[in-house]
């Protein structure tokens, strides 16, 4: 150090041993090959890239998606296609709330009928509530602001049927991004505050600025590199650090109560405590859980920590108001 | 990976941008010089090295403490010197709370009357509580169970003047584990539980089995290597993973209301947030906070901070009942 540089030696860091059994296989996987993206001139590459990670995802998720007690139904709101996923029976734990959820994917991939309708069904049954998703625009044909303007439609059609005081807004990583950025647009544009934020493993710094994009790159099984190629599509030529793009340079105060998830191996450990000091600083309600050894994103849904994550968010909407 | 062992190349970390100037000058310090201990048979070895380093600590502290609103007196309770810091004038925010105090030093150092006069002084200003603090027994005289029986003492003693709601246990580091294995020990023999504690960058776990010591060794500018041979001089032949000796490894429940505290270089990040964790699972009130790269211990006291934590621990105290 000295000149405020870390050099550190090759090294071998032993698997983890306090984390359960599921997780010890997870973290033993090899690491995902590093995304090879298209040229930012080459829309066409893009659409293809997309469409193929889109269709890998669907089929991974269908079966799994027949399987789950919940109730799923197409709507349009906000001119998007949105799936409202509903628990059966003794599964709906919470009526006095509903979820409008932002899915993942790097605020390009994650689309898709089959892809939504997942992400709906799994939020509803961590959760017990009611959880509308958005499949909303992405690049490289509708760069931002689409995605933000999709969400912030959504919002409004939400708010049509919902009091603000029963929605709470959900994502996971790139929908940590546009829920905290739909927040900002929410207070600048005079809508309502919903009743929380449900921020997992949020991308919410496109510049990368985090420490730990640095300390943890290469232990993070599901984030192995740096995403900025995909984040300057989906910037389309905006600037990387507005607010609206990385929600982590906003002003926050005003922000409903705020629940954030990360992992001591996940590369986006930096922009979920920042936000989270950022938040308390503003004198926000803001509730820190960070998981030993987890990745970006989890154990893959079935790891006893999972199931630790959906608890502590349903315990955190059955608390709101 | 695929045997669980991830496999770093040797790497440059930069320095973190996310923090403060003060913070940043901190972090590119040059790495302390790993600790070169005695032998574990070398009692005059390890008398000359603790009465050192307590005196290079004290001669730092003194010329701080005078300077401090704050007026320490000297008691005896549980048979031990204690100092007793209430803050001047205002500064005394809260008056229905008293610490009780456990220095940090990896159970052996940090004792003698100016380090604990210094480390009750701070905590006073840092809580706006008068905050109790004990010189307990140390090693390689007192190995364990020495230094714990002197703080159940203390805790009786303490008990005789003050409800136990309006008690508040406080431990940084090797503090945290004897708070926290106190807490244990309390529960053991019957007595009631105090109002709430404060776990800063906690030494909960002796074995050193978190993920975080083998991921942040070496960039954690405070801590730079392993404590095992001085955690070994502490048990002196007890096992370490006993939970009054690690007290990760305890049964939580019934614990009361925890605030625990790290930062993302800090290489008791994984003690804490596996504790949080735990406490949560236990039904106990627990809530986290991580600093964007704070090294174990936060950032000498002057930075924001420091400063933001102090306001967190005030916080926390004036929530309890």
């Amino acid at each position: 150090m000295g000149d405020g540089i870390a050099r550190l030696p090759a090294r071998n860091i032993p698997a983890p041993v306090g984390v359960s059994d599921h997780a010890a296989k997870v973290l033993a996987a090899d690491l995902l090959p590093p995304g090879r993206y298209p040229a930012l001139d080459d829309p066409e590459g893009w659409r293809r890239l997309v469409a193929k990670r889109d269709r890998v995802r669907a089929e991974e998720s269908a079966p799994v998606l027949e399987k789950l007690q919940v109730d799923v139904e197409a709507r349009t709101m906000g001119g998007r296609p949105v799936y409202v996923a509903t628990p059966r029976g003794a599964r709906l734990t919470n009526r006095g709330h509903v979820l409008l959820d932002i899915h993942g994917g790097a605020l390009v991939f994650g689309g898709g009928e089959i892809n939504v309708r997942f992400s709906a069904a799994s939020m509803a049954l961590r959760t017990g509530c009611v959880a509308y998703s958005i499949d909303y625009r992405v690049p490289p044909d509708h760069p931002y602001p689409a995605a933000l303007d999709d969400c912030m439609e959504f919002y409004r059609d939400m708010l049509a049927d919902h009091r603000p005081g029963e929605i709470v807004f959900s994502g996971a990583s790139a929908g940590g991004n546009l829920a905290a950025a739909a927040l900002l647009r929410a207070r600048a544009e005079g809508l309502p505050m919903p009743a929380g934020a449900i921020l997992r493993t949020p991308e919410l710094d496109l510049t990368e600025s985090g420490d730990s994009f640095h300390t943890l790159m290469g232990l993070d099984v599901v984030l192995p590199a740096s995403l900025m190629e995909v984040n300057r599509l989906y910037a389309g030529g905006a600037d990387l650090a507005d607010p609206y793009l990385s929600p982590l340079f906003g002003d926050v105060s005003g922000f409903p109560p705020t629940w954030l998830q990360a992992g001591t191996r996940d590369i986006f450990l930096s922009n979920t405590v920042r936000m989270h000091r950022k938040l308390r600083a503003a004198g926000v309600r803001a509730d820190l859980h960070v998981w030993e050894a987890m990745p970006h994103g989890g154990f893959g849904g079935a790891a006893p920590e999972d199931r630790e994550v959906s608890a502590e968010m349903a315990t955190f909407v059955a608390s709101l108001g």
